[in-house]
C-alpha cells in the first residue's frame, strides 16, 4: 500500500508520501510516489500516487512528454486537474482490460495540488475512473491509500488557519501513527512545503531511516501520549 | 460499520463495541453488539460482532436456544470458538444464496473471550469463514469492523502487563478517535471488563450520549494532544 496526504492552508499547501511499494509481501520495493513539475515563476504542480504502480508511472510518463500542450499550457488547477484524469483513463483502458483477467487491479488515485500563475493555490484528489474533488475551507485535507491510522491526527489538528510549519508537522505525526500500525507504509517519506503565490518550492525534503528530526518527532509524540494517558483518570470501577 | 476491540491482558479481559448499524445512511439504528453468556462460578463468555447484523442475531440465536448441550457444556474455550464457528458457517450457509444475489455480504466476523472454570481466560477471533485464531502473550489484543482509526493508541499502550483499568481507559479512547473520524461508528458503548478466575463479570457499563466520564475522557485526550503537538519541535525550514 501507500499514504499520502496534503493539507491546503491559508499560507499554502504542505504534501507528504511514503515511499513502500509492494507486489506481495516478497516483492517490497522503494519508489517516490510524488512527482514535482516547476516552472519557476509560473506553476508549481505536485502529484502524489497510490495505486497500481506501472499505471501511476505511465500516467507520470504521458504527463511529462507532452506537458508543453498539456499541463504546462493550461491557466489553471482545474484544467490540469481534468488532463490527469482523462490520461488516468487512457491508460486504464489501455491496460485494464489484461490487469483485469489477472484480477490485478488497474486503478489508482492522485492528490494534484499546487498554484498556476494568476489564480489562488488549489488542491484535487482525482478518482481512479478519472473523476475529481477540490478541498474546501471547511475540508482542507486529501489522503489516498492507507488513510484511516493517521486521520484522527489531522482531524484534530488542521484547519485553514493552520500555519505551513504545523500542518508538515501535523502530516509528519500522521505518517508516523500509520507506519507505527501498518507495514506497507514506509521510510522514507517525502515532505513538500508550498508557500502561497511563491510560485517556486519552498521546502523539499526526503526524511530517510535515522533521520534525526523524525526519530525526534515519533519519541516525543509516543512518550507524550503515553503521558497524556496517565493524565486521564481511570473508569470508576463499581 | 461497526468498532469492536477486546484485550487480554494478564489480570482479565477487557471488552468494548459500539451500537452504531446501518444499512445505508436512511437507515442507522441501534443495536448492542455485546451478547454475554454467564453461569456464575462455571463460566463467562462474551461475544463481539461486526458484520450482517440478520446473520449476528441468528447466529447468537442458536447458539442461545442450543447452550445447554452447546457453548455451555464445553470444558474449554476453544470449543465453544469452535461451535460459534460451525454455527455461523450454518447461517451463512442458509441465508447466504439468497444474500449473495442481492450483492449483500452475508458473513460477520466475531470476537469471543472469557473464562470457562478449570482454564486460564482467553480471547479468540472467528472470522466469516468460521475458522479462529487466539491471542498471545505478543499480541494481546483484537479488533474487528473498523479498526484502523482506534488502532495506534493500542498498539503504544496495551501489553501483556497493563492493568484491566489501562485497558478499560485505553480502549475508551480508541473509541473516542473512531468515532471522531468516522460516522458510522457511535455511541452507546458497551464495555465489560473481566478480572481473571472471578467467573462472573466484573465491570459492564454502558456509556451513552452525554456520559460525563467519557466526555471528560474525550476533552482531556483532544488537548492533550494539541498540547503535545506544541511540544514536539518545528521542522527547520532551509
Amino acid at each position: 500500500m501507500t499514504y499520502c496526504a496534503a493539507a491546503a492552508v491559508s499560507a499554502g499547501i504542505v504534501f507528504a508520501s511514503d515511499s513502500r511499494t509492494n507486489a506481495g509481501v516478497d516483492h517490497v520495493a522503494t519508489y517516490t510516489k510524488m512527482t514535482v513539475f516547476e516552472v519557476p515563476g509560473d506553476r508549481v504542480l505536485v502529484l502524489l500516487a497510490a495505486g497500481n504502480l506501472a499505471t501511476t508511472q505511465s500516467v507520470v510518463g504521458l504527463l511529462r512528454s507532452r506537458a508543453a500542450e498539456g499541463i504546462h499550457a493550461k491557466t489553471n488547477l482545474f484544467d490540469v486537474a481534468t488532463i490527469v484524469g482523462e490520461t488516468l483513463r487512457e491508460v486504464v483502458s489501455r491496460d485494464g482490460p489484461a490487469l483485469e483477467q489477472a484480477k490485478i487491479e488497474p486503478g489508482c488515485n492522485f492528490i494534484l495540488g499546487g498554484q498556476v500563475r494568476g489564480e489562488a493555490p488549489r488542491l484535487f484528489q482525482i478518482y481512479p475512473q478519472g473523476n475529481f474533488i477540490e478541498t474546501s475551507r471547511e475540508t482542507p485535507y486529501l489522503q489516498i491509500g492507507e488513510t484511516k491510522y493517521g486521520k484522527p491526527i489531522i482531524d484534530r489538528v488542521v484547519n485553514s488557519d493552520t500555519s505551513l510549519k504545523d500542518a508538515a508537522k501535523c502530516l509528519l505525526v500522521s505518517f508516523d501513527s500509520t507506519m507505527r500500525s501498518n507495514l506497507s507504509v514506509g521510510l522514507p517519506i517525502d515532505l513538500l512545503a508550498y508557500e502561497k503565490d511563491s510560485l517556486k518550492i519552498t521546502l523539499r525534503r526526503r526524511i530517510v531511516e535515522g533521520d534525526e528530526y523524525f526519530r525526534e518527532l515519533s519519541r516525543l509524540w509516543s512518550s507524550g501520549l503515553r503521558r497524556v494517558f496517565t493524565e486521564v483518570p481511570d473508569l470508576s470501577w463499581q
